[in-house]
């Protein structure tokens, strides 16, 4: 094995997970790791703050995402990261970095996205920062406010927990599969349900991958309870698992893995439904009874999965009878891998 | 006088002052304009939130400043921001871009920069993102508080107000000259003096350039007082005061316009101290006796440079007896211009 000192070793080299590494000694011990940070303040609630990069042809693009869109999704991101530790969003800025040929339309656009979100779910626009940049960048910082002795954190998820999801999850990955490639109907017929969606369905799939929905209800109930883990699925619902998994010390076995109707007939459904990712919504472990409370707060988007195991090794998935292990040692590679822009 | 539409506008016609016209609407009256946003929070101290953007060959680059120096220029930048309005800073998040083949060392030299800078002057890294992308951006939003009653704005001078700035002005111009063009003893005549800087100097001004200070106690100190109107001087020595003219409806007159010695020798010395920019001082207008009681805090860098008049056209500058006047109507437009990398 070779061995490299660091002037010469390249990120693409370290993955993610080893870059966070590197950079976690300048960071302070138990603060950094959650979808955000929470800052405790003597004698009232405590901050939280969560940031967000996003890079044109990266994160976003004009084939996927009009300028409306970039803007409510990246709102949507971050108050999605306040959700996922119970908080309630007070305030944001908005970091952007535009190419002088930027037209004044995208621009605008952008900021009606972001505020149209905003509108919707609480908090506002305070300031920023607005610079020339060769391509475009969009960096939110939001700040939010949780109660001192109650926020959801990865780390907490005990055995026998059950496992509560919001919503289904693909549905992003999925509209992002209609924008990037639009299908004929009928014209093949290995994804013959795929290509009969109604456009009901199809304008669902758009919508869910273009203007997603932060759980901020259901994140600021589940705060209530003494103990809850969690964190939300930006990244999938798969590696929403495996990272509480991996901060709790435990396992997982999921038996009801819900598939949206619309995704039923694409051969890919599974695989969107487990890795997807940007679907936003929450992942929560709690005591059972907890979660019955959470089922009864919100009836129509929360369901049971599954539950917390004491075998810290695997996630195990049981779709329709046919089980998939997932090892919880690795984790996901975000940083050297090339996802399609969405 | 050609109509144009926003389809086709493009933000490089507009200036930056254009473009903030464009964002105004979708941001909250009143918190937007000033170095940072000031959230008033019920019986507690105010929220103060600022964001900067940064981008390689935009606002740094590997030939002026070392991973180590854009760190720590990065956090002193948001932090004088904090300095400005009267704030204490509370917490960092940094969000980076960066490409595959960045090396871990610089990586590892930037967050080094950053957590120096932090030691020295208080707040800490909280938390952050880490993207791939294709050029190195790095966006960092700073968290402070201050007294709700007591904050620094820019609108609050009055015609009579003193005219307090820390320290000297042009010497980051300086030293990225220094960075750009390094000298040889003698070679050019017209620059005589200037090549004949000591080493000493040299040194002096790299450092203001690379390594800022933000007056974090001076803008404390200040936030103190019944009122206080100002800002960092980070575009420049008069770019802060027309803005507070501007957001005053004031005029003023500088009457004693300190320039470093190490400057005296160079041709654009007048220049640089009063358009140089980064330097990271604090330029501040309260009443007389405000001002000496701030002279008394921080004698070794507070000085009184002029004072506010009544004339809301114009600044006037009389650099040893030469008059200049700086028409306050047309702003300073960063955005279309090019200015060197630093």
């Amino acid at each position: 094995m070779e061995i490299q000192d660091t002037e010469t070793r390249l990120i693409r080299d370290l993955g993610e997970q080893g870059l966070l590494k590197i950079i976690q000694p300048f960071c302070p011990i138990g603060i950094v790791g959650d979808d955000a940070a929470v800052i405790p303040r003597p004698d009232r609630d405590s901050l939280v703050i969560t940031t967000d990069v996003l890079v044109d042809g990266v994160h976003f693009s004009d084939r996927t995402t009009p300028p409306h869109s970039v803007g409510w999704r990246a709102v949507a991101a971050n108050l999605s990261d306040l959700a996922a530790m119970g908080a309630t969003p007070i305030a944001l800025t908005v970091g952007l970095g535009l190419p002088p040929d930027t037209s004044v339309a995208w621009v605008e656009a952008l900021y009606q996205g972001m505020t149209d979100c905003l509108r919707t779910f609480g908090g506002e626009i305070v300031g920023g920062d607005l610079v020339r940049s060769p391509l475009r960048t969009l960096s939110i910082t939001a700040v939010g406010e949780v109660d001192q002795t109650h926020s959801i954190q990865r780390s907490q998820a005990q055995p026998g927990d059950a496992i509560v999801i919001t919503g289904y999850h693909g549905l992003s990955r999925a509209g992002l599969e209609l924008l990037l490639n639009p299908t004929v109907p009928g014209v093949n017929k290995s994804d013959r349900g795929w290509n009969e969606l109604t456009e009901a369905d199809r304008q669902r799939l758009v919508r869910a991958h273009q203007y997603p929905v932060p759980q901020l209800g259901v994140g600021q109930r589940a705060a209530q309870f003494d103990r809850v883990a969690g964190m939300d699925s930006s990244d999938g619902l798969a590696d929403a698992i495996v990272q509480i998994c991996r901060a709790s010390g435990v396992g997982a076995r999921i038996e009801a893995l819900p598939i949206d109707p619309a995704l039923q007939n694409h051969p890919q459904s599974r695989d969107w439904t487990l890795y997807g990712g940007e679907d936003f919504e929450l992942v929560l472990c709690l005591a059972p009874e907890n979660a019955n409370q959470l089922l009864n707060f919100a009836p129509s988007t929360a369901q049971v999965i599954g539950q917390v195991t004491t075998d810290a090794s695997q996630l195990v998935v049981d779709i329709a009878g046919e089980m998939r292990s997932i090892g919880l040692e690795a984790g996901f590679q975000h940083f050297n891998s090339s996802p399609p822009p969405g």
